[in-house]
């Protein structure tokens, strides 16, 4: 029983592309955004509410709210700051006939408590620019290089923001890499948001992690758990089977 | 060509363990102290300097400090609060013949900084008690005790002196349970010794980390890197190949 997709405008260079879940599609453009497996990954160990307000942070083209939307009855809305990437949010969230579900905010996440109010959200999600901001680094393309580096927003100002638009008790869960993790868990503890829930990413079982999932609570007593590590290929260079349901397989777990 | 044991004097309940590693011997008792794997997997994750000056806090029995002899040629020394397991130590380290290389010291770690001097050593080592201090937790054997509780030390107390005792540019080295590792970071931090080698070590590959192995350079820049899972046991429920080269393999490589 596939969903039909309603028509939207396509601008030059995108492309529509299939989340392989629900019949849910999105827009990308590879000269301006394409998710990477970090969104997937954070889409699936993110712990959502069945129901209530959910807020994801640099959003993209909102391939996280998209995901979340196959987990959750709650409301989810979007933060991107880049009127481009918001537009390719909501015209792929119309695409899916979603408009109901999930709003885009093109907006700053440093003031989105001034006009979203302090506390409002039982669930936030992140997967902030990784790499600090260096002259050398900003690539030709502008729109890759905000959603890549600190250009608009430090880690200290997303973590911050979480901590400012989250709910006592609710969770905030970030993607991040690992040479980050003692800058992340000292921000996390800075701004009252306990880390509770860790799982690295290697890409093979001999090799270093080159990708961190954080989840914490909202004023959470500290108390963590370290979970199993997700590998993403095997001897063979295949994607592990964890990999393959979480990209094909049944929606609704988590990672 | 196997080292003769030098005769040392046996109290009741103990008895000569091997090591496993070069002839090495260590006088264990089930009443009153045994090391665990942690202690080995410590002796093995910490770099050590090829020369000069090392220290392990909370020795217990000596294990780290005569595992450590086999990998470097630097001089170590231990610290042990309680004089039972300090002279255990001792008399481990005659029968071993290494009296010339290893000095204990029975004295509490929060002050040894007063007679030791600040940051006179290139790298410490510690296994320090893992558990918070709860009146039920207080086991029948009063040694067991205050080597695996929070008795004598806290974290903080332990990471401070780890921070005073190592020199710059030195190394700190630490074994501890996951739920903790929010507060290993942030302490490492606050003590100046910046985390930059973690290791997990998990049961089996998809159970959750029940130890984790954390190595931090004083005044170090920050960014840490995150090592391949170690992983206890196969599917068979055998020890894994790395495990079993540590235990029994040849000395002298770092895990």
């Amino acid at each position: 029983m596939e969903k039909s997709l309603n028509e939207v405008p396509l601008y030059a260079g995108e492309r529509v592309d299939d989340l392989l879940t629900q019949n849910l599609h999105i827009i990308q453009s590879p000269e301006v955004f394409s998710f990477s497996m970090d969104a997937v990954l954070l889409g699936r160990f993110a712990s959502v509410p069945a129901r209530g307000r959910v807020l994801d942070l640099c959003t993209g083209n909102g391939v996280i709210p998209l995901l979340l939307s196959t987990r959750t009855k709650a409301m989810i809305e979007g933060v991107e700051i880049q009127e481009r990437l918001a537009g390719m949010a909501e015209r792929s969230i119309a695409m899916n006939n979603l408009q109901d579900r999930i709003v885009i905010h093109n907006a700053d996440l440093k003031g989105f408590h001034e006009t979203a109010g302090h506390g409002m959200y039982d669930a936030v999600t992140v997967n902030p620019p990784y790499t600090a901001l260096t002259g050398s680094d900003i690539k030709a393309n502008m729109h890759e290089a905000i959603a890549r580096h600190e250009i608009h927003c430090t880690l200290e100002d997303v973590v911050q923001a979480c901590g400012k638009l989250v709910k006592q008790g609710g969770k905030v869960s970030m993607v991040h890499r690992p040479h980050r993790l003692a800058d992340i868990l000292t921000l996390m503890r800075k701004y009252r948001i306990e880390p509770k829930r860790i799982r690295f990413v290697h890409p093979r079982a001999g090799m270093e992690a080159n990708m961190v999932l954080v989840e914490g609570l909202r004023d959470g007593k500290p108390e963590m758990r370290v979970m199993p590590p997700l590998i993403v290929y095997n001897e063979q260079g295949e994607y592990c089977e964890e990999i393959m349901t979480i990209y094909y397989g049944k929606p609704g777990g988590e990672a």
